[in-house]
This record gives structure tokens, sequence and C-alpha cells, in this order.
């Protein structure tokens, strides 16, 4: 394998080896995150020598990777530590400045792959802000002071409501096209597009200039949905946010649960966590994620459930995994393939999908269910392939069923091995996987499988509660291979070659168009869609050629383009 | 403006300049169609000196952009001549080959702009069989009698019912991936998933197996629909051809409509057809094509109708409009934005609206306007910046109105120019702009471009038939601007400069995911989403690198992946 971009890449500043997922309030450079009652505010203030890698400085609120990371665990800390806040609001927290979009810089110097990732991050950030508000009832509204530009005006995109100061410079704008040869790349198009349904010559108009919209004219093209003048803003923010909070449906009560920090050890060939391990076989290009069953039977009550807190063990293992996929997709490009094992007693897991059932109604339990719903999403997004070995000793019943259903192909072993022995593996599917984690296209996994067949649909539902056996699974559909002890390990070693053989690119397109069979929504089209679109741009010599507008972008010399469209 | 790599595009064969989308059966080195009562026969039999470009042969019944040509003439020539062929059925005209996909060697070679345009092409021929099935009612069988790879198993993607050989070799393949690195190009992913709902890990381990499946499993994974030994196969296609045209409601009668040669005369700086002209400013970019209205009234009758044949303004209009934009397109790759022009009466054109409608139910007038919508959905597809200009002497109504409605942006002169006595320009709406074009998202042009307020569509469809200015047309939200006379020729220059400065890449992305707001189909995730990943990897060094896999097929050297995951 030869690699000769890799040297290139950019360094973490300040020696940092690792880009890290966890944060807290108390650490955040760039935000303030500040809850008063049932309004909640999240102020942007960049710190500009707070860049996540050496060599740019983040300016006018520009942001890296760094600056969303703490976003997405603000938002975290709102959904589990917050249960009373009904409205969040975001907003700068510099005068006269919003925010001017992901850094120009970072971005000319990062690695198409960073840059890919870093976009697919803020995407799912943006739209965990919208789950927030459509499935938690805390709708956020965006308060814009300055010049929301680029990403900063795709952050606005994500609120429920967007407000402008109507101040005759404050503009709302998409300038990536004219001023940089690129998409926006997170989300902005098919938000404009789909959500703001703004009309598609206006969008064109807006799209290309540079300079944006302000204004009356940003509230007629429907880019955002009131402006105020300066002077009026403040009260404006104010009222419109307890207009938002009395109309919100969110009924958490009490101190909330404390998200602690993970306990963690990295290791040169692995991460270990409390309920999970990963282990790197980097000849091989594989890691492997093992998910181990709950320690302890679930909690008495919804009462002792709180008191766990954050160590409550779905909350605990959601958490864990969600960091574990962010690890190896930001942090370890060249795994080609992420195997998922478990270990347990697949009862041992049903008994807390039985608790968490019976107390569906409780915001904590719900909380938990759209975390593991979107670590699940995160899953189907990622792309390296997916692949799940179901094994002796394996714990793959209800919410982790879905990782099986998640991959692109998945290996149970029939009957036992030799000199081993326990029991054959099983799969058992509980209510979970029939309704709890729609995929970005709105379909459960089970639904988008069995498309085909919707009777298969119903045949499979029939089965919940069962110890399905190697034979019963693949003959229902849930698993692709059952060999024996005799095949299983060559078939799996073959597939795992094959793989890692295979070109990044072709699988990331090719797995990316497999997984989500169906309808669209808004959000499979921002990833299926735009995102391709956007990768493709940002490969572009238009773009980050010698000549191209990234790499000229602020040397006072034009872009030299090929004229031709493809 | 440099572009240091046209000098490296392929030669076209035999000293052509051109590509010339005009054929007829006479003429076909490639496909042979056989009309037989009900049934036709399209057989696949490709020359292998017959290439478009120098350079390669086409062996094993691969295919160029040469090859789809003469199949989409093909398939035209079905619609209008043979109004009584009620079943299509699509072979091989050589022995134990069916089909080995698009040419790796024309591939390898083509510049990237040839590529795309030429997946763009195949993939609106497939739709346009399958359109043929869906609304004329001539369906699709293919029968395949050796390995369909790649574009050939696309190809047969396309039908309604698919048969294979059961001969222990006879397979069909999507090798793209495992030996070239790429995608198939198109569609075949979106219809393994959508179409043809194949469950996705079964897609999976499909389309990452060179040699593809065959036999019973082919028909188990949905890959096809039948299979027949090799001394029934005969048998089985002609009766399976007996089943499906005793199914069809085709009803065409009669001889049916030749289509006559396109009288067109090509000159350095255009093309001029009889109702229609192209005219190019290349230092500027542009296309001009002005549509002209109807040069006498609509005939007496339908029987007057089919005794113009394709010399009926309506259809010729439609022909003429496809081969400029083909041309365009395929040829003329520097141009930056096509700007439509119309001139004539509104009147007259809106008497043929009238006359198509009275004559909705006839069978030529049902593909006159089948036409239409595949046209102009070949224009919304076209990845050119798109302007439609209504002035004075125009007559942009109803169907021609269409192209108003498909551009990124249009402009109305607001009242006369001075000296010009004329009257005001207008556009009259009719029955036709509300449910006879649906674009590719299943939704007409003026319901997409209202997708905010429904209310609004509703209040233009109460507005049909009147000669609306420029004023009214702005306040429904028709036209993006109505400058005046002292203002118009400025806002003109500038947007046409802007655009002709942007990148030709971020302008492609953008208007694909600006024009296509709203739901999604099969048909635009092949050209949204398929589309766009396909643009993405086929540009990676992956493939095309001096070590990637295209350059290094067939060579005996294994291709080297930067292996990092994007």
């Amino acid at each position: 394998m030869t690699d000769p971009h890799h040297a290139a890449d950019r360094p973490l500043a300040n020696g940092r080896t690792r880009i890290d997922f966890q944060t807290e309030p108390s650490r955040y450079r760039h935000w303030k995150l500040k809850v008063d009652g049932d309004v909640a505010t999240l102020f942007l203030d960049v710190d500009e020598k707070g860049g996540l890698f050496e060599g740019y400085d983040l300016k006018l609120n520009s942001y890296d990777l760094g600056v969303d990371i703490e976003l997405a665990d603000a938002i975290e800390r709102l959904r589990f530590e917050h249960p009373q806040a009904r409205v969040v609001v975001l907003r700068s927290g510099k005068p006269r400045v919003f925010c001017a979009g992901a850094n120009i810089r970072m971005l000319a110097g990062a690695s198409h792959a960073h840059k890919v990732n870093f976009c697919k991050f803020t995407n799912e950030t943006r739209n965990g802000i919208e789950d927030l508000s459509e499935n938690s009832g805390l709708a956020t509204i965006c308060a814009i002071n300055g010049t929301a530009a680029g990403g900063g005006y795709e952050l606005a995109l994500a609120a429920d409501h967007i407000m402008l100061v109507d101040d005759g410079s404050s503009s709302v704008a998409l300038p990536e096209l004219p001023l940089l040869a690129v998409l926006p790349g997170t989300g902005g198009l098919t938000r404009v597009a789909d959500k703001r349904k703004v009309r598609r010559d206006h969008a064109d108009v807006f799209c290309t200039t540079e300079e944006g919209v302000k204004g009356k004219r940003a509230v007629e093209w429907r880019l955002v949905d009131e402006v105020a003048p300066g002077s009026k803003f403040e009260d404006a923010v104010h009222a419109r946010a307890r207009d938002f909070a009395a109309k919100s449906r969110r009924d958490g009560v009490g101190p909330g649960v404390k998200l602690v920090p993970l306990t963690r050890v990295f290791a040169p060939d692995g991460v270990a966590y409390d309920s999970l391990a990963v282990e790197f076989d980097r000849a091989r290009r594989i890691a492997t994620v093992t998910l181990r069953g709950p320690p302890a039977p679930p909690p008495a009550s919804a009462d002792a459930m709180v008191a766990l807190g954050s160590q409550f063990w779905p909350l605990k293992l959601a958490r864990e995994l969600d960091d574990a996929i962010l690890h190896i997709r930001l942090n370890e490009f060249d795994v080609a393939a992420i195997v998922f094992k478990s270990s347990g007693e697949c009862s041992d897991v049903v008994a807390y999908e039985h608790f968490l059932d019976a107390n569906k109604d409780h915001w904590l339990v719900r909380e938990i269910r759209h975390l593991w719903k979107r670590v699940l999403k995160r899953i189907d997004l990622t792309s390296r392939s997916l692949v799940t070995l179901i094994e002796p000793g394996s714990c793959f019943a209800g919410t982790l069923a879905e990782l099986a259903f998640a991959s692109d192909r998945s290996y149970m072993l029939l009957g036992t091995r030799e000199g081993d022995n326990r029991p054959p593996a099983a799969i058992v599917l509980t209510d979970a996987n029939f309704g709890a984690y729609p995929m970005s296209n709105g379909l459960t996994r089970l639904a988008s499988r069995f498309l085909a067949h919707p009777a298969d649909l119903e045949e499979v539902k029939a089965e919940r509660g069962k110890m399905l056996d190697a034979e019963a699974a693949r003959r229902l559909g849930l698993v692709t291979f059952a060999p024996d002890d005799i095949d299983w390990d060559d078939e799996v070693r073959v597939f795992l070659e094959e793989r890692a053989s295979f070109s990044p690119d072709g699988l990331t397109g090719l797995e990316a168009n497999l997984r989500f069979a169906g309808p669209e929504t808004m959000e499979s089209k921002i990833f299926a869609r735009l995102s391709a679109w956007q990768n493709w741009i940002f490969q572009r010599p238009n773009a980050i050629g010698e000549e191209g507008a990234l790499k000229r972008y602020g040397t006072g010399q034009k872009p030299v383009f090929d004229t031709r469209r493809a």
C-alpha cells in the first residue's frame, strides 16, 4: 500500500495525536451554553487560536471540526442534562459577526478524507438539532446579528426559526460557488430547496450572489423568517423564545442526568471502553468492535435508572459506540471494514428492552432511544464496509441486532464450534426492531431490508422474542450467510481480504447507494445526493488544483477553470 | 481560459468532426430492428470496427455512445413508426454473448466531460424504454443468452422482464467495482435497489462478485425474472412475448408516422433547423436557441395530422429541440449557458395546444406529448445554465412556456423597447403546463416551483389562457426578473458574464441540487444521486490515476489504491 498523501496531512495542533470527540462545557473554547429556566442559549464565540489543526486562525467565528464537536456535545447535554429546556437560541458571542462558515484555510489544507468526514459530522450535528426539535420538542431559534455566510447560514438553516437584524448590512449568504468553486457542504442547498422551499430561481440568485441577501428580500425569498431593526432585535428574540418555549411539548423534569466523561483507554492497537472494545488489525485494515451485554439486570424502577444516570447500560453503551465510530471515522482512515461482534446473553439484553418498553414515556428512556437512533444512523452513514459476525456467545438481541441489519453483510455461525460447549448463536428480535430506529430514509432497517416483500416483514415480526438460530435467521432473511464451523474462517477471511483489496472510493459509492433503498427524505438527500456532488466537486482541479479557486482564494489571483461542463 | 485537457481528447473515427444523434434503421451498424405483427425484436450485434472514436474495438457486444444513439433511435421509431407493436424483445445477435457493457478502452481514453454526458444519455435511453412501457404500453423483455455484464445488465434492468439462459455459464453481473474501481454508470445500483428491490446484502455480494450470478440464485435474488435451459429458451422467450403482447393496452393503429431525417444546416457558429435556430457566441460561451412558432394553423383533423407526419409542427419542433440540446451537450462542452428565445404569436401556439387537447386520446398526440415530456426532462438534466429571455415578439405559450420554468432563471422585458412597435411580451399558460410534462421528480415544473405555497399554483392555474404581461408574470411568480428596456441589456449581460466566470463543476452541482426540490423517484435518484457518486469516483486517482484500476485494466498489473476511506 502506497499512500503519498498521508505525509502531507496537516498536523493537529498542540501536539495532539488524535481528534477527540469527548468534551464538556467547562472545556469549551468556542461555545458557551447558558440555561435560564426553560430557555437555553448557545453563544458561538470562536477562539481564533483554538483551531484543531495547525496552520490557520479561526477568524470571524469561522469553524473547524473542533468547533462542531463542542456544538454536538452541547446539544447532547441539552437533551440529558437539561430536560426542562424548551427552546434554544443559537447566537453569536461576538458583536456584528454571526459566523463565516467553515474556515477556508483549514479546508484548503485538509485531506479529502478529512474534508468529507468533517462535512458528514457537521451534517449529522445539524440533523441532530432538527431531531431535537421534531422528536424532543426543544425548538431552535437562530438570531443572526451580522453576516451568516456559508456554513454559518447552514447552521441557521437547522433552526426552526431564523431571525436577522435589519441594519442594512447583516445578511445571509451561501457564497461557496462564487468564492470558492465548491458547494455548501452541510446540507445548505437541500435545506434551501426542500426545507425552506425557496423558489428555485430565487435560490439560484441567492447561491450565486457572493454578498448574500439581506432585509426584506431575505424574508420574501423565505431565506429567514423575520427581520427586526437592531434597536428592537433583543426584545424580538426574547419574545420569540418565550413563544416557542410556551408552545413546546417538552415535559422533562428533575435535574437531568449528568453525562460523565467516558472511561477510555487508548492503546496502540485498540481502545478499551467499559462496555465496548475496539481492536485494530492494521495489516488487514480491520477494526473489530465488540459490544458487551449488560453487566447487571435492569434497575428496579425509572427512579433507579435516573439514579444510575450515564452509568445505565443502554446509555453508556450508546455513548461509547458513538465515540468509537467517530474515532474510527476521523482518526483511522485506513480501516476498510468494521466488524461488529458482541458478547453476553441475549436474555440479558432482552430484559433491558423490556425495561425500556415498560418505561417508554419516561423522558430519559425517550432520549436514550433517540440517542441509539442517531448512533445507528451514524453507523449507516459510515463509509466503511460493515459486517456483523454472529457467533456462539454473542448477544445480538433487540437494539444490538440492529447492527446486523445496518451491516452490508452478516455471517452467522451454523451450529457450534468444535471444542466450544456454548450453545449455537441466536438472534432475538424485539419491538425495538420494528419502529424505534428509523434510518435516514424514514424506514426501519428491517422494512428497508424487506422492501420487495412486505409480507416477509410481517413474518419476521411474528418471531419476536424467539431465540432464532442460524437456520431460522437465514430462512427468514435476517442474515446473509450461515456457514458452519468448517467453512466459517475461510469465508470470513476471504470476504475481509476482498474488501480491503477493493477501491475505497468505489466501495463508498457502492455502499451509499445500496444501503438506502426506498423513499428519500431531506436527510437522505443531504447525505446521498448533496454529499456526493460535494465530494466530486471538492476533488476537481477547478477547486483544488494549483490554479483552482480554493488554492487561489485570498491570493489576489483569479482562479483558472477547465471550462468544460461535465 | 486555458484548457490543457482538450488537446488530449480522443479523435472521432472516420474523420468525423461531431457526434451526430440522427440516424435511421438502414444506417444502423450495431442494432437490427425487426417488427413482426405486434412483437418487435431489437438485436444487438455490435460491429467491432464501428466505434465512434478512434482507438478501440467494440468487442463482445460492448458499446459506446454510437451504439446507444442507434438504440435511442430505434425506441423512437417503435413509438412513431410502429404504433401496432405491443412488446419488444431485447436480445443479442451474437451467439453465447449478450453484452459486455460500456467499452473499457473507450472509457479509459475519454474525457471526463464525455464520460459523464455519455452516461447521462444512456440513462435517458433506459428511462425512455421504461417510459415506453409505463406510458405507451409497449413492454420490454430482455432475453440474455450469455453474459450480461455492467452496462449490459443495466440495459436488461430497463426491461419489464429479464430472462436468462440456464446453461451453467450465462450470468448477469455488475463487475465495475471489483474490475475497474468505478460504479455502474447507467442506473444499475438504483435499479437493483429500488426497481428490483434486491435485498441489500444480496446486492452487496452481487456487485462485488466479478463473475456475477447465474441460474437459480439469479432468480432467488430477484436479479432476473426467470431462467430456462438453452433447449427451451427460444420457446420460452416466444411464449413470454405473446403473454406481454396480449396484456398490452397499446392501441395504436395504422401505418404509423415515418420519422423523416431532420433538415439541418451546420455552420461554424450555429445550426439551422426548420423551426429552430442555434447560435453560438463562443467568446461569451453562450448558445442561443430560438424556437419558432407554427408556420401555419393546426390541421383540420387528426387524419390530416397523421398525413403531415413528422412535418406536424409540434413533432418537428420537439425532434429538432432534442437534437439541438444533444448537440450542445456532447459537441459543445465549452458552452456555459443556453439562452432560450422564441419568435411567433402566442395565439398560434395556443391554437396547437387546443388541437392537441381536442385529440388527446389519439395515439399520435399521446406520443407527441410524451416526446415533449422527455425532451423537457432532457433539458432539466442538461448541465448548463439555462435562461429564458421573454421579449416582445416571443411566443412562450403552453408547451413552450415550460422552457421558462425549466430554466434556472428567466427575464421578461417590462413594457416595450424604444423604436419597437410590437406589443409587450406575454406568457400564456394552458392545460399543458399543469400535468402533461412531469419532471424526473414526478411533479410538474410549476408544482415544483410553487412547492412552498400550493395556493400560488392554484392562483396561476386560474390564469390559463390569459396574455400575462411582465408585471403579471412577476407578480404570479412565473419569471425571475422583469427589467425594463433601460436595464434589460445590462442585467442580462451581467448575468451571462457571471455565469461564464463561475466554476463549471460548481454550477453543475448547484443546478442539479436546486432544480429538483420535493419528492424523489427512481429516475431522480439515478440522475441526482447515482450520477453524482459516479462523477466523483470517475475522477479519483484510484480509478483514473496512473496506478488506478481503469488505467491498469488489462495490463496484468494490479492497481494501487490510496486506501483512505472518504
